[in-house]
């Protein structure tokens, strides 16, 4: 690309500037673009986050310094109220082993494993068996007595033909999800399941499972297909050995700041994503883009001279990935706070550029007329579909939800893996969310819903 | 992110699924999407283009390499017609020496640079004078005599207050692109400028620039931070080392390749990216991503069981880089050829998701019509704009201009440098790409334009 461009990109310049100056709320894009463009504040948290605080597993020594960076943060970003809400905590360990030795008839060969979140240890020696390869829950219970002292190996992949990124994880996640605890009930002595990704290499993905009974871990995507391969040949045994543990739960919590409304100091509108991670990568995307998504929100807003009408609070919740106990701690305290949550908006999507929010089917048409002034951050339109796991349960109380969607490609090469570090992710692709976060927030204030 | 997703995951499935229903043309987008999804055919020739035949600045080997491989992929995918469209091509070579020592009062230091693409090689011994710092080309024209011996060093740097990652380069180009010739008419001896690039790092960035007359050359953004700042304690100056030189002119060729169209086959849509690219890296973004878009646009139509009534034609352009040669010779070819061409749609953004296409301002609104469909593809808008430098030629015999618009953010960081290479293409962005490019060429192709 060369000459050609320079001149089109004066133009779309041009034509940008133009369609600001018709907008009543250019004043407020204006300002935010070039406070938060100038600055990429998001990604200087999101360093601090993922390099000074690193992993934070909900129960780990990592958690509680995120907690404790997380009150420092919004202090020195200056902030109102900065406080904590407690909750309760599972604290589960990987511990130092997670090995997986699979023998067929020609040999025995190591294929790279981690356990799954809540997964019960093994014994020191590990459990050995049979390896059984389904594709479904629905053939697992269709087993019945064959899968006795067997290991379930769940090895559907992840669906390539959707557009959406995020789909798959859908239609695939039941394997990691309830695939385990399937398998326990059968009898099978030891779950293992393909990684919910579409990247193929040997990097296993986490991510919890409920109630699994049973060891359980998640082969990366090559070791699925080795294993897989190997099955085509005869019978396989699989020795898993995992060192993790459930210890007792801990004290932690979700932090909180505001700005507080001039107007209407007690309609509240949340923003946020959350604080805990997986102990694999450093949780970059997943979800310290979420966080710094909307500690940047609020501070680009403040710092660009802004004072809301409502309160606009950013939360940042505990223990999203294993058991949603901040969020359900934060639902209490707002439904006790005798003030009026009138929206909530999550971003537990990653920190690629925003091309979206969703909300509730019903008021799609009617906000559509604030889809001109999101477009300024690469917001296209709004979609049907939820919050997130955090904001959801603040819809019994009134809340309206948003969920800022980001470009969804890439998301799943990462999640819950090794790779979900720092380096996946674009300063400016993730200051745009914060901003587009930051307009969504300022127009509900302005206009209420 | 966890288990609320996987609902909402299957949820957005069935939304979408139902919205296909409801378009005439979901048959087609069915069968592409997954043709092209299960396939990733794109990253496939891109890593055939980027790997076995590398880089391909025009003139060069690899650029004969290129044009030989375009010839047998189009061949091999089955496309009818396959043919050169011959052009002169200018042969310049960058040689194995590019050396800048900058010498202040303190010592001296070496910083990265490269040769800007057209430049003249210096003697032996290298160009040695003082730096002159400055923003702009006017600038440099008022120094007058006082440019005289002197290397000009421009450093304007990428806007950061953008939202577009595009338009910074249409605002700091002319640096690169007319500032060494406005150097030389005020009696320079040399000029350096800083690399188009948001990206802080010591990778310089190479590109054309039209008649120096003087050696010029790239400085890194590290680079150029740093000689800036060593022009704050005092006069700086650099000796600037380069070997590249300008050969004559050599033969090339555009390869030409397409499906005729069933009804109307004297009526042609051109699909086309560049097949010349830098000698840095590999060209995958520019414009690998264009030259696979075009050919697995085309070969997924076809590999999907559709025959278009038009004929889709695609266009691998040769020297887009330098000179345009290539453009104008197919200009010439489709002028004379007694066809019709109807419409001419260029990939050279980039191969990151797909965004828009950008087309005629006047037929915005008309063709507003088609965006449902595209949006299967995540296009969610036509924008103003025009094709691209290689199809805007084609406008003169009254064909209408298209350019898909990908995601923006990352694109100069990689841009003209070492940087640009395979694993910065992501499989899925780049094949929605193309399959975007096949759903736009196949609406003009039912019905018209």
């Amino acid at each position: 690309m060369l000459a050609m461009r320079i001149v089109s990109g004066l133009l779309a310049l041009a034509l940008t500037s133009a369609s600001f100056g018709a907008d009543r709320y250019s004043d407020f894009t204006d300002r935010v673009r070039v406070t938060g463009l100038s600055r990429l504040g998001a990604f200087s948290l999101l360093k601090e986050l993922t390099t000074d605080v690193g992993p934070r597993l909900s129960g780990s020594d990592g958690a509680e310094k995120a907690v404790a960076w997380g009150q420092a943060t919004m202090t020195r970003l200056g902030f109102q109220n900065v406080r904590l809400v407690p909750c309760m905590v599972p604290h589960w360990v990987r511990g130092n082993t997670e090995t997986l030795i699979a023998t067929d008839k020609y040999g025995s060969f190591p294929l790279t494993v981690c356990a799954l979140g809540t997964s019960p240890g093994t014994p020191a020696e590990g459990v050995t068996g049979e390896v059984i390869e389904v594709q479904t829950l629905k053939e697992v219970a269709a087993l019945g007595e064959r899968a006795k002292g067997k290991i379930i190996f769940y090895n559907r992949p992840f669906e390539k033909t959707t557009v959406s990124g995020f789909a798959p994880y859908g239609m695939a996640g039941d394997q990691r999800f309830a695939g385990p605890a399937a398998a326990a009930k059968v009898g099978a002595i030891a779950a293992i399941t393909r990684s919910l990704t579409a990247a193929e290499d040997d990097v296993p993905h986490t991510g919890t499972t409920r109630d699994p009974g049973i060891p359980c871990a998640a082969l990366s995507v090559v070791a699925a297909n080795k294993l897989s391969a190997a099955l085509k040949n005869g019978s396989v045994s699989v020795n898993l050995k995992l060192s993790c543990q459930t210890l007792p739960d801990v004290p932690s919590a979700s932090v909180v700041g505001e700005i507080v409304g001039s107007e209407f100091p007690n309609e509240v509108i949340v923003m946020g994503g959350h604080l805990d991670s997986w102990d694999k990568g450093t949780g970059a995307h997943d979800d310290g883009a979420g966080v710094v998504h909307a500690l940047e929100a609020l501070s680009v807003l403040k710092d660009s001279g802004f004072r809301p009408k409502r309160t606009i609070r950013v939360v940042l919740f505990m223990n999203e990935e294993i058991s949603g106990t901040g969020a359900d701690a934060y639902f209490e305290y707002a439904k006790n706070s005798g003030e009026k949550c009138v929206a909530a908006i999550e971003s537990d999507s990653g920190g690629f550029a925003p091309r979206a929010f969703s909300t509730d089917y019903k008021r799609l048409k009617r906000l559509d007329r604030w889809v001109p002034t999101l477009s300024t951050f690469e917001i296209e339109r709004l979609k049907p579909g939820g919050g997130g796991a955090d904001v959801g349960p603040l819809a019994k109380i009134g809340a309206v939800l948003f969920g800022l969607e980001p470009e969804s490609q890439r998301y799943f090469d990462y999640h819950h893996s090794d790779k979900d570090t720092l380096d996946k992710v674009h300063p400016r692709e993730l200051e745009l969310g914060a901003l587009a976060m930051a307009t969504l927030a300022w127009l509900i204030s302005e206009e209420g819903l």
